[in-house]
């Protein structure tokens, strides 16, 4: 049982609200900026106390942000006992299994976590709904995720449900993962196959944000999966949308849909510490 | 994680009380009723939902009453996500020890226990000093507890702590345990001991509530710590009281500040279940 | 199993070393500053990593150091993945419990906890035979520990087992507890008690470092210990020492003895995070 | 925690090695001597020490030879405090679980698992380039791994994952496991099917040592695969491979690079070891 003492000094009554991201240094960091206000703004009764914690290192590094056991350690000095802990996963896998595991155990706090945006199936048909608007009609879209390394991760799961979804929805869908199955080069081999042979393809990317991962592995100049599309004589775009003046490949954070459907997790997830 | 499943259905957002006490088929279950009262007075404004559980297997076969097991069950069917179980012990003994383990493990719900009568040895000050109003200045007062019958448990302790302070505190307090360790047999050799031999005795239970302990084992005709005190020449007596035309043997459960004591260690675990 | 991500940067393969204290805002703080200054010479061929984290909330505010909590998650995000956490204090009791479960708990590190001062009762021989060189002879010695509230911690052992062997060891000591039993009212009582009556008396604080509590439970002009025994007509003194030019209550910090008890219980835990 | 006692005697402050595969009394027992040679050699300069212990309880009562209980404990009364255990293992089914299980609960002892063979998408990639280098390319390529009898167990997804790699990634290749989905049952149906009519198949044990599994299910005269195929017309082989004078069904432990792989999956878990 966590409840254990009864700090004299200090304690909250509410608990603290940490959004955790994988984080970014590059410019796709305005994705995160758009939900905090959005967040902020929805809680803004509540007098929540909102904290973001990153997830990856590097990030931490580079920005000093805290991961989520600083996030957590700080809160609880701070006199919060209870959070939610809100991930921008987009998937239930691996990472989003450490901050789980990380969160239940956490010495003196009663955390819960929030499900990820394509958590259950009717999730998946709103948030596809969503990005769908940006099919294009003629030609090809490719959908790509971030996949996971780990063979046996339930993960898995959702991303081949992903594949059949989409492949079998939609009449021009193809779906790929950066770092698991099915993998970039297999949907290649796909495309390549397809008769008559694709002219054009759309990138949409299954991410939360714009980083290194879309802008090295999906657009990049050269060995990226747009280069190869190029190769194989296709013509390939993407979207970017416009954000206070700067421009920004459309990931799923720009999307007001993918904001909502993170703020419902959110509620659902302090329902249940209130409830409990 | 307990916090899983939100019952779409008569969810309670309050946390219900569960009132954990050995039970008893005699009449000094009348200590018991008088906590009710005062119980259910005190926390009405709360609209708390407040049942009893019983840990004397005989007396919940007897009157059909539940167990803690039942209670809880209960309690998660009604809705209830959320208890504090405040038993009715004098010492956090082998009885306490398997109340809290049920408790913290019960699936599906969030526990606090309250904490016993005696758990803090400003509580020993507090209670034995309402006690002691009732001692008697020439003779002696033996003080008979409840005991434990396991000799690594840490009950001992406060059995041993209470020994001396009651030998050390006052200058004619003898201290035994029904089913332990300072055994009535041996409090018995200590008195028979005395220089000059002692001419009278009352005999005070450190216990809730009147039952077959008692009434057998202390009070009996024969066998009992009375009786062996008789024939050692001593005139023996214990203090009744009168409650609703009755008569009781007047148990921890009759002194006000022991009710007292008990609700505030309700008020505390109620604040720990809010903090967390 | 914590042994789950090798991250891919900067990883220590050394552990750290937390001392964990209670802290004080007092002038008592010179004790800490002393062992710090030994523990950073004595393991400075190590080159380890020594952080302090103090587990009083009141001094974690006013001086803004971290707790243990903070002191891990730190360490953790710095790279370490073991660490040694020794506690500075003297009896295996509540805080010292609850400082094993969150370390236990930690996530992402692999912690082992250094024993405690008395942890046994060699220990207690070693530390008593040091403190016991400023006894008095004439006139009596009154130790006096920390305490716990709790009634059923097992800590009580130790104490009730450190009165037998004061009083039993030697011919003029009296051992009592702030915080605890034996009280300081019982000891009183028992002083008072003493024929012929005691002319003198030494208060000798077995605590780490001079703070709040001995300087006014113990020593303070009312109400305390030492106003106490002079209304009984004793002549009560207590040791200070010099150092660094400032004059400071000689509690156990203070004792090379003790310091070096400490570190060989830093070096034990080291041990066994080394073997396993 | 598992860092209690430390012996005064004879501790070892290296880890010990275990490699625990499920064995064989077949002849296929030279993969494992084959690897033994190579790990043994590999390690040489470290003066591990290097255990086998068997899962199979008919291979371990006919040879005597430890499971993972036994050679743990050896270990642990030799002095080890740490230890790595490398299953054999192709995917982290069922048994790969247990030993999980009993490794992290194992008392006295630290142990790190190394993930097994096909634990990434990255080493299926790995190894079936290897393998694939026997393919033969006309005709088809029935790669056969273990399976798993528990339909939700994580390793279907694997299972799952690699009849998608295989028959998307080469023009000519089925795949089937003995104990499983896809059964070879149903791949026989698959192949039947198939037009025009296949003339030749390569059967390719995807499995560590060639055991009675392999003899039987796979190779044998009657109610095989192989004998299946054939009835359906088709001209079976698969590969032998010679070895200290023997000939042997070339299993996967006849690869180099599956050696290699197994070798630097016992490198990242003594690197995991190491920093914890």
């Amino acid at each position: 049982m966590k409840e254990r003492k009864l700090k004299k000094r200090n304690l909250k009554d509410t608990p603290a609200l940490v959004i955790a991201a994988f984080g970014t240094t590059s410019n796709g960091k305005a994705a995160y900026d758009i939900f905090d206000t959005s967040v902020r703004a929805y809680f803004a009764d509540n007098h929540a106390q909102i904290v973001w914690a990153y997830t990856s290192e590097i990030v931490r590094e580079k920005t000093g942000s805290p991961g989520i056991l600083q996030a957590l350690a700080s809160l609880e000095e701070h006199g919060y006992r209870k959070a939610v802990v809100q991930p921008l996963h987009i998937v239930p896998g691996t990472e989003y299994q450490e901050l789980a595991d990380m969160c239940s155990d956490f010495p003196g706090m009663r955390v819960v976590m929030g499900e990820t945006l394509l958590h259950r199936w009717q999730f998946v048909d709103d948030v596809i709904s969503a990005v769908a608007q940006d099919f294009i009609p003629e030609g090809i879209n490719v959908i790509v995720a971030h996949g996971t390394p780990l063979c046996a991760d339930p993960a898995n799961i959702l991303y081949q449900g992903l594949d059949y979804y989409l492949t079998h929805k939609f009449p021009n869908c193809f779906f790929a993962t950066i770092d698991g199955m099915p993998s970039m080069a297999l949907v290649l081999k796909k495309i390549a196959a397809e008769k008559p042979p694709v002219k054009r393809a759309r990138l949409i990317p299954l991410l939360y944000v714009s980083g290194l991962h879309v802008e090295k592995d999906l657009l990049g100049e050269s060995q990226s999966l747009k280069a190869n599309l190029e190769t194989l004589g296709l013509q390939v775009d993407y979207l970017s949308i416009l954000h206070e003046g700067g421009s920004f490949v459309k990931s799923l954070g720009f999307y007001e849909e993918v904001r909502s459907a993170f703020i419902n997790r959110i509620e659902r997830a302090l329902k249940l510490l209130y409830y409990y």
